[in-house]
């Protein structure tokens, strides 16, 4: 039986911290509008303390969406509860985040304190929170390097303190996808009243492992998937939203599905990149603009023959309107020749070749053939040939 | 005890092939020149047959480096493989990387062929490239989704005809590192003289897991891993070898090691990304232009107590020159205090809360906060108390 995954999307808070990224109250309603519509389930929309503007921002997500969770995120600290359980006012469903770190590299140089100290602040910090009648996740800041053992006793505290999630993050961006699935099956494992909490997953990208590690957490229990458009986020980015939503929807294997509409990924792309002012890189996995353009001649003859040659995704199932082929001196005749057709010139045999050789001469000029240079070379064709 | 990886670099060869990102022969020499004082072992330098322009720079680069293997790929076909042998002629060390397709999607779809004819014809192009004298290097198309049981007969007659290297290449970018892994372990313990070749892993990164896919390689017995700078290439790209070298070097654990200077990765990294008008995404792991920058309160703060809070990996490593902090209206009062410092002030108690107030309305209004607005800040703070 398929298991249901809840997208957390943190666009607005982890993504939008970053240098350059900071957006307007009305900008950020509108990418919130856009989240709903794709079906996330869960909008973090800022961290209320940390500004006015950050302040305002979840005040009117919290108008703004109806259908998501709007969440606020918090330190274990009284200020900041009461700061964002007041943001949240006017949320249909709202939800305090809050935490503390939970290595001990964290918990020395960080906090100057002890495991104990951080245990019971956690403890009181959820408690508090749900006090104020909202849901309450517990983020274990840096569990990707905590002990495990303090990790498995902190996570059952705060079960037993009233968390309704509670979040694994590997802050740091260090684990292998092997080490962290096991790390969330250690807690499946020694937690005793893990099923009374969802377990979510929240990577960073410094490695180039957060998909990776966010799927391995997933198939080893965790129900929720923290994630940002086009994986933006502090230093290398968190886990990219569009990559975890795509390799659930193409591994069926994996049994597992989540309410995205993924035709709509390319548009909300699209629109965080443009406002965040973040290009995207053109080979960016799902949503670069290259992600399904074919260029070699060995790939361009066998996507012609059959797509799915090269291609384990439809573009049209991100929202890319077609794949797009484009000639290169590593073009080879069956790329010519379908694009020669596709502008109305038919041309074969010796013919063919004739064009062809001429074709690689401007490509390895011009780098890349446009239709124009196309139409002059199959018109000098038929010049030469009269 | 440490294995030794070979990092194969495909930059001038799968990555050049892009879209907008070729090169003259001269700009591939001068990267062919810096990957061989990164360390690399083998450079793939081109696809010889396929242009004028590609046979060119196989034999110019072959000229131009001592130390790596120099590369150039084919099909599994004569013409092919004569065409390489000629251009590889200057190599101090040359390989012939030849190959056809093991997927049954591409013996079908592309060859219109059958598994026995494709096996016939791997093998016949691996004693016909072996007469040439070179090395030789067998790549089995789309392995990723051949069947298993084939792709080991392969293997085992493509090894027996004399391929020095095999590569399981993962085309579309469909496998999960899970499921990679298995495959190449399936080889390990199928193929019965596997040990007399190198197992190579060539992985694409449509679903963001080309990185995870090849240490999951790696780590069930392939010793050779092809890779890109930057991660660029076909579509969403090939593995960034930034992200392998720097896993392999951070993870200790895995008990591998490359030939890789890791500090001179950030310069050619710039260098790719500029020759060949590609820009690399701010949020790039390794070398983007935030992987090492701090921009959050949390984060800040945690950073300038201890680095280690935050970092994995000292931007030194792979030659950036120091980790830089930007404020925004998420810094928090440690971080506003540590640059101001830097700039000559000395500020604390109720002057630094008075200071950080003015310092958010201004970051909610500007976004960035940069040196000259926070000396204005400090100004007027000493101005008002006087």
């Amino acid at each position: 039986m398929s298991q249901r995954i809840q997208i957390f999307d943190t666009t607005l808070r982890d993504g939008e911290q970053v240098p350059g990224c900071q957006l307007s109250t009305e900008e950020k309603i509108m990418i919130a509008r856009e989240l709903e519509a794709l079906g996330v389930d869960v909008i973090e929309a800022g961290f209320p303390i940390s500004s006015p503007g950050d302040f305002l921002s979840v005040v009117e997500i919290s108008k703004a969406v109806k259908i998501p969770t709007v969440c606020g995120l918090t330190r274990a600290k009284k200020d900041d509860i009461d700061v964002a359980a007041e943001a949240l006012n006017h949320a249909a469903k709202g939800r305090i985040h809050t935490g503390i770190g939970s290595s001990d590299i964290h918990i020395k140089h960080k906090f100057k304190s002890t495991r104990e100290q951080v245990l019971e602040q956690g403890v009181w910090a959820v408690k508090y929170a749900k006090e104020k009648g909202y849901e309450v996740e517990f983020y274990a800041e840096d569990a990707g390097r905590a002990d495990l053992v303090f990790l498995a006793q902190l996570t059952e505290a705060v079960i037993a303190a009233g968390a309704d999630v509670v979040n694994i993050p590997d802050t740091t961006g260090y684990c292998l996808p092997d080490l962290y699935g096991k790390r969330i099956q250690y807690l499946f494992d020694h937690v005793s009243n893990i099923h009374k909490a969802v377990i979510s997953v929240h990577c960073h990208n410094d490695l180039g492992l957060a998909t990776a590690n966010t799927i391995a957490g997933l198939t080893h229990g965790a129900r929720q998937a923290e994630v940002t458009m086009n994986g933006i986020g502090e230093r290398a980015g968190n886990t990219s939203l569009e990559e975890v939503a795509m390799i659930i929807q193409v591994h069926k294997d994996l049994g597992l599905h989540t309410n995205i509409k993924s035709e709509r990924i390319y548009e909300l792309s699209q629109l965080v990149s443009s406002t965040m002012r973040m290009p995207v890189q053109a080979n960016k996995a799902i949503v670069g603009r290259n992600a399904f353009a074919h260029s070699s001649g060995i790939h361009q003859d066998g996507f012609l023959k059959h797509a799915e040659n090269y291609e384990i995704m439809n573009p049209a199932d991100v929202g890319v309107p077609s794949s797009s082929i484009v000639l290169t001196a590593r073009s080879g005749r069956a790329a010519l020749k379908h694009r020669v057709e596709l502008l109305g010139y038919h041309v074969e045999g010796d013919e063919l070749n004739t064009l062809y050789e001429n074709f690689l001469l401007v490509a390895d000029e011009k780098k890349m053939v446009h239709d124009a240079d196309l139409v002059t070379l199959v018109t000098n064709l038929e010049i030469l040939q009269k």
